[in-house]
């Protein structure tokens, strides 16, 4: 079963721009993935097609009207009614890899991309829509950050990667960064691959690794480090939390 | 004087990509931000136009070689000496606005996108190369990270927003998220917009709006709410750090 990906924006165009191309452009044209691009001013009622309003109270910019988006919103369901429905917008939770994952196990997923000051407040409780955060970051629309998303979740579907293990050893799904990689040549420009790497020995690579992903977790990332901690017993190499 | 973005990629074809729609494309047009793409298998040596190895030891996916990389970024600042360099990776340093906004003041930037299982660790140091992490998910390449950090660059440039004060009372500006926005109708599917935003008191906005930034930032994001008490004397509003 294809993984539906619906994005209601004002530039279809964007679309499926980089994700028409590589892994993704592969995945999409051999049915993977499908993707479907919805112009939300298609939604508007008026004869000049409007879509936005001015901000109520006052102040700079533009806001996307409820009962525009919600029209938008209740045509995508009646086609995907299971798919969550995602606004692209600062105010949102930052998006995870967990959630990345939970959106590539499902049937597929709708995003709503905003431009000039966002979107009306009340469409989020009247049309249950989840607001997500790409990056702490302001953008000029939502259509980046929906890029993003949907190449995340594309790399994750079934028949997408090559490798089979590859997306599992990666940074965040277990709650760490990744250690850093090496390749060839084995010494460049004075810096060497780490010895280790060079062993042979499977057992002390795995350690040094795992020791690596904790220290630079812990280093880079305090913030993912002490979720990381409060999710499990004691970390593995002994490291403590407040190291 | 122009803003140079210049992306070093497997994929030159995914840019401007979005970037030459809206708000970013008609700048590109004007020549407010100029791109320029650098291919990265032009700087491989072999017959073959080999960028990546496999990892030294052993694991899936492969690793773009140091070299090669190296080649790719002595070309680009042979023509854009100030320009900062920027790995998009998950082991980097998440994105802020205040990056952004730093990189828009100056007078460009260099985007190096990886792909498979990323960059050999060593150019980082060897070449002085910014780790950046957008959004705490894996991508299948760096590109669409790119596309989105060089969106929330560009929309800053002077000259790209319509409105004098655009861009200032945003998400992340001042450490707060914004305050929710609302517009026409009043009253839309039993849900009014709130009182205070039709009374025409602007103080009495302006306070309603700060409260409403400190509230939802304290509540949907600790972790911001937490650096911006560690900035500042006490919230404007008197909320308290541990409420």
């Amino acid at each position: 079963m294809s993984f539906a990906a619906t994005v209601v924006t004002l530039y279809p165009a964007m679309f499926p721009g980089p994700l028409g191309m590589s892994l993704a452009g592969r995945a999409l044209a051999t049915g993977i993935w499908s993707l479907d691009t919805v112009q939300l001013r298609d939604f508007a009622q008026d004869r000049h097609r409007t879509v936005d309003d001015t901000p109520a109270g006052g102040g700079a910019g533009m806001v996307l009207k409820p009962d525009v988006l919600a029209r938008a919103i209740d045509h995508v369901r009646a086609t995907s009614p299971t798919a969550p429905v995602l606004a692209m917008t600062p105010r949102g939770a930052p998006l995870t890899q967990r959630r990345i994952r939970m959106l590539a196990q499902g049937s597929g997923v709708t995003v709503l991309c905003g431009r000039f000051e966002g979107f009306d407040e009340r469409i989020f409780a009247g049309r249950h829509v989840e607001e997500i955060c790409v990056g702490d970051v302001v953008l000029s629309g939502g259509e980046p950050a929906a890029l993003l998303l949907l190449d995340a979740c594309i790399r994750l579907l079934r028949g997408v990667m090559g490798a089979a293990d590859s997306g599992v050893e990666e940074s965040f799904e277990n709650g760490l960064l990744e250690h850093p990689q090496y390749t060839r040549p084995a010494e460049w420009e004075g810096r060497t691959v780490p010895e280790v790497l060079r062993s042979g020995d499977h057992a002390k690579i795995a350690a040094w690794r795992r020791q690596r992903a904790e220290d630079d977790t812990r280093l880079r990332r305090p913030d993912l480090w002490d979720r990381y901690c409060d999710g499990r017993i004691q970390p593995a190499s002994g490291a403590r939390h407040d190291d």
